[in-house]
């Protein structure tokens, strides 16, 4: 051709992958979704693309920096840049077609231009769950989403994670009634009282709140015991003595599930429950997994009161981070292939009829069609990691038996397509 | 709150679905990536954002003013606008990593700027699956393609459709034969002739290559009764044939696939075998998957020659399609849920007991915790399209059978969970 090569390479923070890893990161998102649909999710997908002054109706803050926006002919567009805004967006503009409780699963791409540096991206995944109400929501959909969060990370392999759990309300009523002022920023008094050490008696008190430890019964009655005359304080209390409860009725094992009274996680967003997720053997990566309860989705799009329960999985930095740190076993084979077919100086026909064969039994099939050498086709199932290969040559014809070769073992045993079928699927 | 509502609506152009069309839409893309994966193609994803030099490395054309580009700091950025592009990019970035023959299947959505009409999507999924070799690749994998659109769309539930199989070189070849520059672009050709009738020698010849029609093999007889004095035209005819032999090999039945030589696909870009689908009953709908084979995929960002064919089912269109037109049988409940558990005026522990039994079974369960009268429960559930509902009120915790309701048929029996786990897991 008579052009120039242009360099293949793609944008500095976007997360591409090479196959192998590929097929392990959908298998987590695959692990994800079926746990998100095993408990009664159904499945959204919105535009990435969105009008900018819907998208941004709430406007301000950090992330309105960070939004990809731009114009094309009259429109000013914006890429998402989380799944909640889009959901609101949606539960509002759909409101007449939707049953409620609302509860649906939403895996997908979102976009931030953050400041370019490792371990951060501008685009990835996030896999979330809300449970939205008309008006009101049982306080026990808050005890449901750690059983979610629980078996989602078992399946994805985790085994030493902990839930933490707050309520907003304790901080937020036991602020109140020390007459510390919300609009501060909680997290900015939190930091504060944790960097400076503690002088006075509102700073004695908040050391001592703070510095409550112990198992979830014990939390639950040492704040019970500080005697906080203050109505959300006691409102959040019960609250979250409801939800351990019921917890433990989800048969989230008690191990997995504390209750950190320091957690205040979207201050300005969630009004009760919230959650973190913490891998134990690695606490500085923070929170795998996050949420809480808020008391109205969609008030920049709607008079409808909607309050809602979720959490969220970025998945794309959780990935990252199972890769720099090796936190759990991935799939290392570059191919989902169970078995390659591979002709050797044989009518090709022959070779695609026992690759259609395994297909029909539902074994993932592929045929070498390429004419080489023997060893460069057994070399490409080696690469790859495909499990085994069918060789075909004059000798299999002739018997009718065809030779099954394990590339994991190296044996290799004479044997009929039934046989071959049964074998490869008793390996999977 | 003390801000204006925002009408909450999306772009013109975008498609959006309701819960039980987007479950059905899930579906179809799932139907789809497992006849991929059975067929041996790796799962990529690649960035929705590109590079915009890299992205539009080939420059020109209609495809170049639809692009959504812009700026963002530093970064001239691109939306994605079909899958191939990024395909060609991602083989050369990351070739020495790659086995070849490179067999990927990508599901994604790209964007273009096209004019706002009916049926016409900006943003949309493409479904792509190609087979890229290293400097040369296999004419059989001309032949596997079209088993796989076959038994893709078997999958999807169309039963009566129609494969077109033509070879570029055919064409290219005859006109060659012809005197008729390629320059003058092909399809103008066909249309002239097909518009304007016939008056000369070269239109005479022309229209008895169009007219020729019958089965496959009478097809390939009256091409070679033609006696074209033509290299590229007998080397076209030459692996039309072998085509039509091998997919019969990899049996789909000779319905399915027909030769047309009227369909000559992206005459700049498919240099062998090309193919198009139509449904038989909807042929005004065009073609639902089309590809073909290419000489070189990714010569604007690497000197390896990388030869392929491929195919691409646009499926944000056909789903459009299938419900205008209702082509196929969609699925029509707003829910994933198997099961509904809904507690009467019980404590809700023993509700949430049954649910979590129903999930360990692997039932999709799901728990009605809102407070209000049975007949709304009852209506959530039908609205939602859910098939049982599990009742649990004092009697049946007192007998300790719960009550299985079939939303279907309406009949209520007593039986036990397991019985319960059994008979849901039947109905599905």
């Amino acid at each position: 051709m008579d052009h120039q090569i242009t360099k293949p390479s793609i944008l500095p923070g976007f997360m591409e992958l090479l196959p192998a890893e590929q097929i392990a990161f959908n298998q987590m998102m695959d692990t994800i979704r079926a746990n998100f649909e095993r408990y009664g999710f159904i499945p959204l997908d919105t535009p990435l693309l969105e009008k900018a002054e819907v998208l941004l109706a709430k406007g301000g803050g950090e992330t309105e920096k960070q939004v990809y926006r731009f114009t094309k002919g009259d429109n000013d567009l914006a890429l998402r840049f989380d799944l909640t805004v889009p959901l609101a967006r949606y539960v509002a503009q759909h409101f007449a077609d939707l049953a409620f409780p609302f509860r649906r699963y939403h895996i997908g791409k979102v976009y931030r231009g953050e400041r370019n540096q490792k371990g951060r991206f501008r685009e990835f995944y996030q896999c979330d769950i809300d449970i939205i109400g008309l008006n009101k929501l049982s306080l026990i959909n808050d005890a449901e989403i750690p059983s979610i969060i629980y078996s989602t990370f078992k399946g994805l392999g985790f085994n030493s994670f902990t839930i933490r759990l707050n309520n907003r309300k304790l901080l937020n009523g036991f602020f109140e009634s020390l007459g510390i002022q919300d609009k501060i920023g909680l997290d900015a008094v939190l930091a504060e009282v944790n960097a400076m050490g503690v002088t006075d008696r509102t700073g004695e008190a908040i050391a001592e709140f703070i510095s409550i430890k112990g198992s979830n019964r014990e939390i639950l009655a040492s704040l019970k015991q500080l005697e906080v005359n203050n109505a959300q304080f006691n409102e959040g209390l019960e609250e979250l003595s409801q939800v351990v409860h019921y917890i433990n009725c989800f048969n989230v094992p008690e191990a997995n599930v504390v209750i950190d009274l320091t957690i205040a996680r979207g201050l300005d967003y969630y009004t009760g429950t919230v959650y973190e997720t913490i891998l134990n053997d690695h606490p500085g990566i923070g929170s795998v997994c996050s949420g809480g309860r808020y008391d109205n989705l969609a008030g920049y799009y709607t008079k409808q009161q909607l309050p809602g329960v979720g959490i969220s999985i970025g998945l794309t930095r959780l990935f990252y981070q199972i890769q720099e740190a090796k936190l759990i076993h991935l799939n290392q084979a570059a191919t989902l292939t169970e078995a390659l077919v591979i002709p050797m100086k044989i009518p090709i026909e022959a070779a695609i009829g026992v690759a259609n064969q395994l297909r029909e039994a539902g074994i993932i099939a592929e045929l070498y069609l390429e004419e080489t050498k023997l060893d460069k086709k057994i070399s490409y199932a080696n690469k790859l990691g495909i499990a085994y290969v069918v060789l075909i040559g004059e000798d299999e014809l002739k018997s009718g038996l065809l030779s099954l070769k394990s590339m994991v073992t190296g044996e290799q045993s004479p044997m009929g397509v039934s046989q071959i079928i049964e074998k490869v699927k008793d390996k999977q």
